[in-house]
């Protein structure tokens, strides 16, 4: 029941797509009150990465794996980066740090200490060090900056101290570099986060210049955002660097990227798909950043990335020609059917014929399940310490 | 217990700080579900600013009355500006109205048909020609643009539309007049909204020029959503421009602004004189925007301006050395402590000593109970057709 | 791709299902910003009806109309159900309206003035008088009643004021008869609702006796509302009597059911079929309560129709062993996976298949659309005053 | 500047007032990301107690202490009890733990598997022999049980099995103890909470009797839900047995109680004095539970109870006849202005009156600094190991 004629070009965008899978949601993580540990979870940057390129085996699209410094943390990039590449895999973008360390406690960037901003800015440097090694395009930056209470600290004054430190890791770019700088509209920070809108950070990137762009985490909003319009503005003003797919019904849930609303994950892609920026070639950096607390973490990535693709197939079949045409005759409800049209299509088995036809198995999961890696990692990864948050 | 030694600063500022009201809360207004008509509720904008100027005469601080176009409609703008300034106020803000005929039913400046857009772009052109002849300095625009359903219309051709209203617009302001863009989470429009945050207002007006600045419209925002850090960062990057205030428990619910979150309108009061804006020469408007469906009219704005004012008694009494002391220091209790201090101390007091100074009464509300000119609007306001939104 | 065996099993409970249109739904609404009125809006009761029988007759599956007093009050009850019959429906629910009379400013039954509240309790007496005159089972119950500022009135004597009123109008109930008690969050009361939540009706139905039962609106709850939640406990406790199902992204937007979160309406109507309570004989009114303000009405009723028994089929898909199977293994992913299946499915060539064996048009709005009706009224209802809310 | 006469009344009955502090406050705590510990922090249940008998010591209206069970495990809690009335305070509440164990990631007395809820169940009943070991009166059960995905475990089933354990627990109740069941929308569950609203908590407790009451912490709440409408609701129906008070601008933050919004805390307050429902004889226990992450943990509490003190003033000094009048005659403005005038007094010299006249510093948090107890904890507590919530 596909309503458009020109499946050929429908596929061919689907194979082009790529998803980025973090490091992290690979090692345990929790809530503020407690961390289930899985069997299994890795206890090094290479285990990590090891599962990222399980996770590309199977789905075919998740060719790169992003890093978080320190959490991985290694003497050698150079080779860390030559271990993913003979995994198949490419290291992403490198995300900093600067919330975990006793003395960002009132803040890591905007912190009033002066030697304190020092320090945090001298990690985000490092972490373009890190880059070059790796060859990584992205970094990423989100700051848990904030404040708990009302007069805990000047609001206006961390953001000069936030421009400060944005201006020159930004001058430490290098050619091909980007900066992401993502926004969160709280946790950990109580009472006011120092990036906690995507206003806060385009209006930083404008002034950095076109090597910033917007990181839209698709789960730091508050209740009733509207976020494909997000996406459709920034879009339209050049300034969206990436996504951290991800999903929530309440708070930053961090649950797997389709799982609560797929409906808005379709209208997002949608978003893409109009503006022409799904193919890797535009630049935007489709990034999972999730948290596996209760369920199989592997699977529940290889799922993640197939609900993106699902919703991303069900936007490229949106009959936009249709669509033009009862927007322009001012027919709502037309208009909307359209849209609904495609999302209400079934896309599992074009998606299934696909990966077969890429060699894949249709079904990455159950082909996951069946091919022992999970068995596998369970008995070798015995003893160590699992990777975690650290927190 | 006033905390801090420079009363006498804080009463010139008090002294200095003005409040528009807007001529429409003065009329009849409701919900969807019924519209409460008050007698004694003015018949023309002529007894409308009757109304405001009585405001003005028991408060002292409110001498501006913003207009609402066409329910302001009038033949001779300079007569009406005359009897204002007869009666001891001036002209304030214009404010358009692109809601309220049928035509703008799937919007105005960003409908897809061309013709309507030029329509709605004519009035606020006409709007500034009424700036001209009122002397009116700013032209507000809200839109009630925006889509109901997923698809109704194109998210990105409509920002594209409103970019180029908004251009023409600015390109006719006079070297005096300003654009004052306001932002609106939701309402009347149900699932997007054109101009829905204030990232969206400060794009465009960074795109339009130094004549257009944001609006915030304190009951506009998401739930969660930190106004003050709104407002301070808007005066950092100098693109406040003027406050619509009026508070809020849920949506828009425009009710007397300090009545449901009293300490959120001190924070923002706070933001304000933290940042030297207070000073009707720093430029920005603060009006009023509210809707008095239940209760009395004319009581109600008095107590508002009054809340403004206590607000703004206590932010200005914020002891700005020792917060900073406390800041600097890492104190995150001290800072909070200086704050609240600030915010429990009862400056009612001293509020109603500078009415006196000034030749008020030191209580309003009281005195306008006493005045007669209720009983007085009550009987001469029988017969015709009471003002109202006319939806 | 339908996951489990028993097709005879869902169709036949697809073919059983019952909504109910709200007679409102045909008539003009709008938001407190305007009414933009529709050409063939209908200007009586019977008008109301002929509607509410065509979406039954494009749909199959709508076979009553509720009605609203006094917006749809008549002289001759009876002659109004048989004109009704003669079209194929059935008078639904009587819904009161105590909140559109100058009296109900400050609440109805709850008013502080015992004479009001003793003329809305008349009028609540009255709507069970129009049921004995119709056969309506249903009295739905929805109280503005409410508070716009802290202080206002008494939040506990009100409940006492609430609870007198409800017991005299339970006791007046036939044998047959049932009380539904709708809940709101908030709106047009803005500060304090009197029956703002599920908690709220349930403690009184559960004073009042076994003929009082808990009407869940979709569009009433505070954000993060998990009403799937409330669906299941209402079951479990033999409390849940009726839906109004509308959908919204924020406040209460009256939207089209399922057209803001189809995977919510799904997981509702999950519940529902898990308790087997989707068979009319279980007693529960399926009913629509929205509010077409911009797009055409009776397309939009037969389309939410259409949005509900979608997600009834997606939900009669589940293969509920699976499910438990995995529920019970503790197995988060294969139990996701199980509900994601069945709301992945295309259901629609299953409902199309339906219909067609009920002599029904595959595609209900196209067939409305082919049939002339809408010119036809257009055509025939010129002159008078269409129905609307008369707020 | 205070508005009644009967200041003896409303001093006699701040003097009676009872704050109850929880001993995991004084502990470390944190967030998902990081927990940064403070110097000084107890490593044993008895420092905890000491701490708790310190706040006690500079308030005097705190004179027990909730402890939380297995965090305050010790051998012999009859000595435990001695050691906190050596120290001037009582124990309070008695808090259960069934999420943090392996066993508890898919629930604890919901979990899907027999064998964990007798675990769980088990626990909760040595509770109660606590209570009995420690003459506890009261039972905290909060549940972190819940599900994280749709269709993760049957809601439905969740409730019976919860009702089972429920009843066991209550069962085992004796005469003089009661039990708590609080109520939380989310976290760490994120999709569905077992309970979580005031309507799923009251009714399990009028299935299981009595001595079955609602708790509510106040940040546990869905944005833009009114607490005081909940508290004049439990009131009505004899089922509010306890608060656990903290802030919160957005989820539940655990912030100091009325640094959010001192407001809100002043409503909740008039409900309770408007109820009668203050004395400690009413037997609702008034309990804090939060988390100083950032902040100097005993000075933190001190300031909580002084702020639970002022809102509790304010609240006593409303002039209830004026209010009553004013409610009466339906005058919105002055029934609200009432309460205003209460909340805008400034009782500050009022409460250190109070404290002088009974033996105790004015200023507790200053006194508190000066008392060199920091100090002395800082140095005596090196070594061991911090308490926390071991997560």
């Amino acid at each position: 029941m596909i309503a458009v004629g020109d499946l050929t070009a429908v596929k061919q965008a689907l194979r082009a797509q790529r998803i980025e899978t973090p490091s992290w949601a690979y090692a345990n993580s929790g809530t503020r009150f407690k961390v289930f540990p899985q069997p299994g979870v890795p206890r090094t940057p290479e285990e990590k990465i090891a599962d990222a390129a399980t996770v590309h085996r199977f789905t075919g699209v998740a060719p790169s794996v992003a890093l978080h410094i320190p959490w991985d943390k290694v003497d050698d990039y150079g080779a860390l980066t030559a271990f993913a590449r003979d995994l198949g895999i490419e290291i992403g973008a490198i995300n900093t740090n600067v919330f975990q360390d006793e003395d960002y406690k009132l803040g890591s960037v905007t912190n009033p200490d002066a030697g304190i901003r020092r320090k945090a800015t001298d990690h985000l440097l490092e972490a373009i060090s890190i880059m070059d090694a790796t060859g990584s395009r992205d970094l990423k930056l989100w700051f848990s900056d904030g404040i708990n209470y009302p007069g805990q600290d000047d609001i206006r004054d961390r953001q000069d101290r936030l421009a400060v430190a944005l201006k020159e890791t930004y001058d430490r770019l290098g050619d091909h570099q980007r900066m992401l700088l993502e926004y969160k509209l709280f946790e950990p920070a109580f009472y006011a986060t120092d990036v906690p809108d995507w206003g806060t950070s385009y209006a930083h990137c404008i002034e950095l210049g076109e090597k910033a762009t917007v990181c839209i985490d698709t789960g730091h909003h508050a209740p009733g955002t509207n976020i494909e319009f997000i996406v459709a503005f920034l879009l339209r003003a050049g300034k969206l660097g990436a996504f951290d797919f991800n999903s929530r019904f309440y708070a930053d849930d961090d649950l797997m990227v389709g799982a609560a609303d797929p409906f808005q994950l379709f209208r997002i892609m949608y978003e893409i798909v109009r503006g022409d920026a799904l193919d890797p070639a535009y630049g935007i950096a489709f990034m999972l950043d999730q948290c596996h607390n209760i369920e199989a973490k592997i699977p529940a990535i290889i799922r993640s990335v197939m609900n993106v693709q699902e919703a991303t197939a069900k936007a490229l079949l949106v009959d936009r020609d249709a669509l033009r045409t009862a927007q322009q005759a001012g027919d709502v409800l037309a208009a909307n059917a359209v849209l609904m049209d495609a999302y209400n299509t079934d896309v599992r088995p074009l998606l299934a014929e696909l990966r077969e036809d890429s060699g894949l198995d249709p079904d990455p999961v159950a082909a996951y399940h069946r091919s022992g890696y999970q068995e596998k990692i369970v008995a070798e990864r015995a003893g160590g310490t699992q990777a975690g948050w650290g927190a």
